[in-house]
């Protein structure tokens, strides 16, 4: 008997009323029935986002909704800055170049956040910038990016404000609207507590200029015909149908608990896990922490590879390990979506084993007794 | 209380046991977990896209899976052969067209089969075409299409056959490999047995050496990295991991059935269905009956939508209006995936209601008895 624990950025766990919906007899994509699902959905959405801005939903990942954003925008020579502060942001650049689009990237060094004075100077050198393409929380580093500052710095240019927020989103504030972000994009396996199989677009009004005048090629991911679709509540191409079913179900959990209740759990759940690692003598990897997943270097001597796979196999217990240059050297610990506390209690219980299993010395219960005190505190 | 029954041609019903398998909880898809799902997947797609080329699963629709074969195989300028007998094949126009390739159509009228002799003549009047490509089941139409005596024509040319055999995989028979077709694009909710959502592409020996010449911008779709992958028995992107699960159950009631009985359920379906619409009077539309999906002339005096409406709003049996040029004018009714013959006596009897409420003469239970007689000689 092995019970299971996901952990992971991505996919997150699923709350039961969620997996039921999915597993619902399927309906037709064009009734009346789908129609008043999809109708909340997109009113659901527009919560989750913040904005009043038209939301497109695809079956895709979220990489597929970033390249959609990429084609809609742009236009082969176009130049876009990107921000480049770990693999997702990496992700951007290599999307941007797959498209010809000439990228002017900020190279941040892994567990940093972009410096928006950075954005603000080759914004002024670039000045026929098109695109700003930032991370909210990149997933790779654990870090939190300042949107709003970037918001404030790019509404004085001409470009548009592109932030991928597929870890972030449900889990980190982003006032798309107050902060003038005019795109954001997102996922369903993350914050909002879904399968993977769901890709989000957010489009705004500034945006559209910029995408009436694109000439790169799409047809799938084309917001043109994604927006004359969602003006009749209907969808370009056959939906996802039960993703968007559970989607509602996941959308009104989301209402219920409401945006700042959320973001302060996810706040106290990352809280715990960071003091949970650093009360085991864990070095944090990042400075500025987000609240969807914490980065922490494996102690000197354990493999961080053998380690997630010991926690994995043995436990029950699913974490992260390091991506790219990271790989083997860093932990990740998701505290995002459908998480309370004694998930993270779980979570830091099966790393203190398998540390300590790994001949790293701990005193066992201490990380348990940190994330604890956090909670008692809430 | 109103039971619903859905005899469209996608999104189709779907088995008990694949609805439950989309409903587990979720795992992650970087696990020796998900690993051995996806070999067995990988396995039964290649037994019933008849292949032993590699099939890449993408999360998304039928339509982005098109997208994606255009993206892979082309380049600006290139040119390519469309057969447009509906809007199926119009899809595979406008998506070249987006991509800038050069399209030689074959207009064939709606409702009939292409000559494969029009392909011949047209490959050796544009030798440099460098890929055909064709619609196996006509979904607006019901219209099978030869892709066996197309896949000899192709092969004696320099061009890639490509197939999209979306609604009609698992209902017609597609020997990718003994017919020379070089690339097939599936979807899952239409013979898979699926919820819509995944989007399937197979790729031949021959069709590789024109995707590694392409030159056309894509990302989440490329090919090269899905291939990259697949040979990990892994996907470039985070896959749409629920729907991967179902597939597996999908595919092993496909394997307990067997691609022979398959057909010939499929067949005996269609051929019930026709029978049915000739006895209350109606006539077919098309000449070349595929076993997916019959579309009928609506007789005289009845709006086909209406018709459409009211079957589904009285009756709880979902059909499919004309779509295109045909709207009103044809109704359409799926035989496919998950479905034997209880459901078309039901779609029949909804038929033969809301036709007679509607005010057209019938004798109630004759298409009924026509349909019975094809099921008593089976």
């Amino acid at each position: 008997m092995k019970k299971r624990y996901l952990l992971t950025p991505g996919p997150t766990p699923l709350p039961q009323q969620v997996r039921e919906a999915a597993a619902l007899p399927i309906i037709h994509h064009r009734t009346p029935e789908f129609q008043k699902i999809f109708i909340q959905v997109n009113e659901g959405l527009k919560y989750l986002f913040q904005t009043r801005n038209d939301i497109f939903t695809f079956a895709a990942s979220g990489t597929g909704a970033m390249e959609a954003q990429v084609a809609n925008l742009l236009s082969a020579g176009d130049k876009a800055i990107v921000v480049c502060a770990g693999k997702f942001g990496e992700r951007w650049r290599e999307i941007c170049r797959a498209y010809n689009v000439e990228v002017v990237s900020i190279e941040v060094e892994w567990g940093k956040a972009v410096e928006p004075s950075e954005i603000k100077r080759l914004l002024s050198e670039h000045k026929e910038t098109r695109a700003v393409f930032t991370t909210l929380c990149e997933t790779s580093t654990g870090v939190v990016c300042d949107i709003k500052s970037i918001g404030r710095i790019v509404k004085e240019s001409r470009a548009v404000l592109v932030v991928d927020a597929v870890s972030g989103l449900g889990a980190e504030d982003l006032q798309a609207d107050n902060w003038n972000v005019d795109c954001v994009v997102a996922g369903s396996q993350k914050g909002m507590m879904l399968p993977p199989g769901l890709g989000f677009c957010s489009v705004s009004a500034g945006a559209w200029k910029v995408i009436n005048n694109s000439k790169l090629p799409k047809y799938y991911f084309d917001f043109q015909k994604a927006k004359k679709a969602l003006d009749k509540s209907d969808t370009a191409f056959t939906p996802a149908v039960s993703l968007i079913v559970a989607l509602k179900e996941a959308l009104q959990l989301i209402r219920e608990e409401g945006l700042e209740n959320i973001f302060k759990r996810h706040k106290m759940l990352a809280c715990a896990t960071r003091d949970a690692l650093c009360a085991l003598g864990l070095k944090l990897f990042s400075g500025t922490f987000c609240n969807a997943v914490t980065a922490a270097y494996v102690p000197a001597g354990i493999d961080g590879t053998q380690l997630v796979k010991l926690m994995r196999d043995k436990y029950g217990v699913s974490i992260a390990d390091g991506q790219g240059q990271l790989k083997g050297k860093v932990i990740r610990i998701a505290h995002l979506g459908y998480m309370q506390s004694f998930d993270i209690i779980t979570g830091v219980s099966a790393l203190e084993l398998a540390l300590s299993e790994l001949g790293y010395k701990l005193e066992l219960g201490k990380g348990v007794a940190a994330a604890e005190r956090v909670f008692s505190n809430y």
